[in-house]
């Protein structure tokens, strides 16, 4: 039974570079003629459009680890969708898969970076989330650069968020002490109530980075050995004298500085912050690294089979913040950089049978 | 025989903490009674004081990898001396030692972090240049942190310093194209000429980071893969983005920031340059990793084992500025601080039979 393909169908593309925060008008929701697949193709129906941070830096002209979105070119993400038109040998009509898909209803696809999901496994949009490219960035940084020991502490921002959920909680279940940093009391709570962290520090309500530090402080009686970066800005500057000898400091993200010129709100040390971030590296023999989990797919395999199972017991939780069809993707996306999200923010494109 | 030991005997103490860049009244001339070794300690006469950037740090009330220098107690620093009279087992009376001594014409002690040199291998001196802690710490940030392969770049700073000449040498004989940064023309001439660097750019002659990085850029074609971090400043500013994806930057020194209040002269990004250098760190995937010769002193057999034979064989060369007297030894110093020793900088104290 095949599955009716539509004459047209949306998506979303990047009408201006932005200039400081995105804002609406950034972004255009257009109607096009959908695709035949060619040779080599096949055509799915979008069901779960992922938002995430990294969106942000692809939206500037500059240099980053991949190539700017055009003007006027659909913006690029990843998604889960089925299979609805085949002429690929490896995908047929009814496949779910989880591939980069851009934002739009309607995609085509050569199948490279491609990935079939098993809807018996779990939910498939955990495929975008905690077993997908988050939970994997949360593993490999974790595992492979942050190198934890029982009883060391970690502290991650973003507590809530797909990455730091999953960081910390993964760092429980090795025995760390986690502390996790997330904006509001309410993501607080929940870091500490739902995701067993051992305490969760609210950078809103800390005005600069002395004062988070000092609440940092206190949660973090032995210093801190592992440092998860994912946010920058004044959570990097409140960590850097807490930082123990020999810490790790894996980079993933800078969500925080996405948007500022410079150093940004909440900043105490002005221009002395690079000197005194190199002082701590040199004198504590910090190890700072970046790292893009692309580079580490070949252990994909492991990290599911380590992390499914711990997902399906309910060792480890998530959360997902769901905006629900296409055009309002740009919105949900602007609330994402402003951290609105509670846990994965996706937007439910089409239907899901596993929802 | 037994060596004369005199009554009195000199040394440098730490007047007053510096502010901004040190000055001569920062350092007193003492003149203090010998003391008698007790019982597991021996007596030196000093013959070679080292001086060395990090001692700036010292004299300073804050938090380093070493206690500060106390108020009126005497620099520390390494040098070579001649045990003279002795009441620990493992020391002789006419034994050449390399140990941690002061500023001082004659030091106790108790044998801890002294070892013993043999005269016949090199002069006395290079124990504290290109046979000791500075050669140790080139080739233990070059080889563990640096992790440097043939056809790569590496950029150096400080290229005719005790470490970085060293660290260039060594890159050299392992297939890299090797770029330095001194300061001065006739540095650079020497860095280039006896070195064999492919290159090697004046700072002096460049107004701001920005022009740096322009000499840099046309001296790395290929990018740079690792950046021997022992300068700071204006010369990191440069190197930022010329650096290619996995980068290394072993950080053993900051001698450019040592004296500034801040991001100082030549900077030409002002606050944005620690966010500028997370996006390099995240998008290159660097590795920036701060490391203390000592955390390493179990290697330094196999450096001498390594190294000894090159510096004896012509292979490794190495450069000296001598001052003469321990009165002149502040002057040395602060002329050190400044770029103006051309090599190791060493205090001749008292006479060397390798000299």
């Amino acid at each position: 039974m095949s599955i009716e393909i539509p004459k047209t169908m949306e998506q979303i593309v990047l009408a201006a570079r932005p200039v400081g925060v995105p804002k609406p008008s950034d972004f255009r929701l257009e109607t096009v003629a959908t695709p035949e697949p060619g040779p080599g193709q096949f055509l799915a129906r979008v069901i779960w459009l992922s938002l995430d941070p990294y969106m942000r830096g692809r939206m500037d002209a500059g240099k980053s680890y991949a190539q700017p979105i055009e003007l006027d070119a659909p913006m690029e993400g990843g998604g889960v969708a089925e299979v609805i038109a085949s002429r690929h040998d490896g995908f047929q009509e009814g496949d779910f898969v989880q591939a980069r898909l851009g934002w739009q209803t309607h995609a085509l696809s050569d199948g490279e970076g491609a990935r079939k999901l098993d809807p018996s496994i779990a939910p498939l949009s955990t495929g975008l989330g905690v077993l997908g490219m988050p939970g994997m960035t949360a593993y490999v940084g974790l595992n492979i650069h942050g190198q934890p020991k029982s009883g060391e502490t970690l502290v991650v921002g973003a507590a809530t968020g797909a990455v730091g959920s999953l960081v910390g909680q993964l760092a429980k279940h090795q025995g760390l002490r986690v502390v996790g940093v997330a904006g509001g009391a309410e993501k607080c709570s929940y870091a500490v109530e739902q995701l067993g962290f051992n305490a969760c520090i609210d950078h809103r309500a800390a005005a600069d980075a002395r004062q988070l530090r000092e609440q940092l402080s206190k949660s973090c009686p032995d210093g801190v050995d592992i440092y998860f970066e994912n946010v920058g800005g004044k959570t990097l500057e409140a960590i850097i004298p807490l930082m123990n000898m020999f810490g790790r400091i894996p980079v993933c993200g800078m969500i925080g500085w996405y948007n500022d010129g410079g150093l940004g709100a909440g900043n105490t040390e002005g221009p002395n912050l690079l000197p005194w971030l190199w002082r701590s590296i040199l004198v504590n023999r910090l190890s700072v690294r970046g790292f893009i989990v692309s580079d580490h797919y070949e252990q994909f395999p492991q990290f599911l089979k380590d992390i499914a199972p711990m997902v399906q017991s309910g060792a480890i939780t998530y959360r997902e913040t769901i905006a629900e069809g296409l055009a309002n993707a740009p919105e949900a996306f602007l609330n994402l950089l402003k951290g609105g999200n509670f846990g994965k923010q996706l937007v439910a494109i089409s239907s899901d049978p596993t929802r």
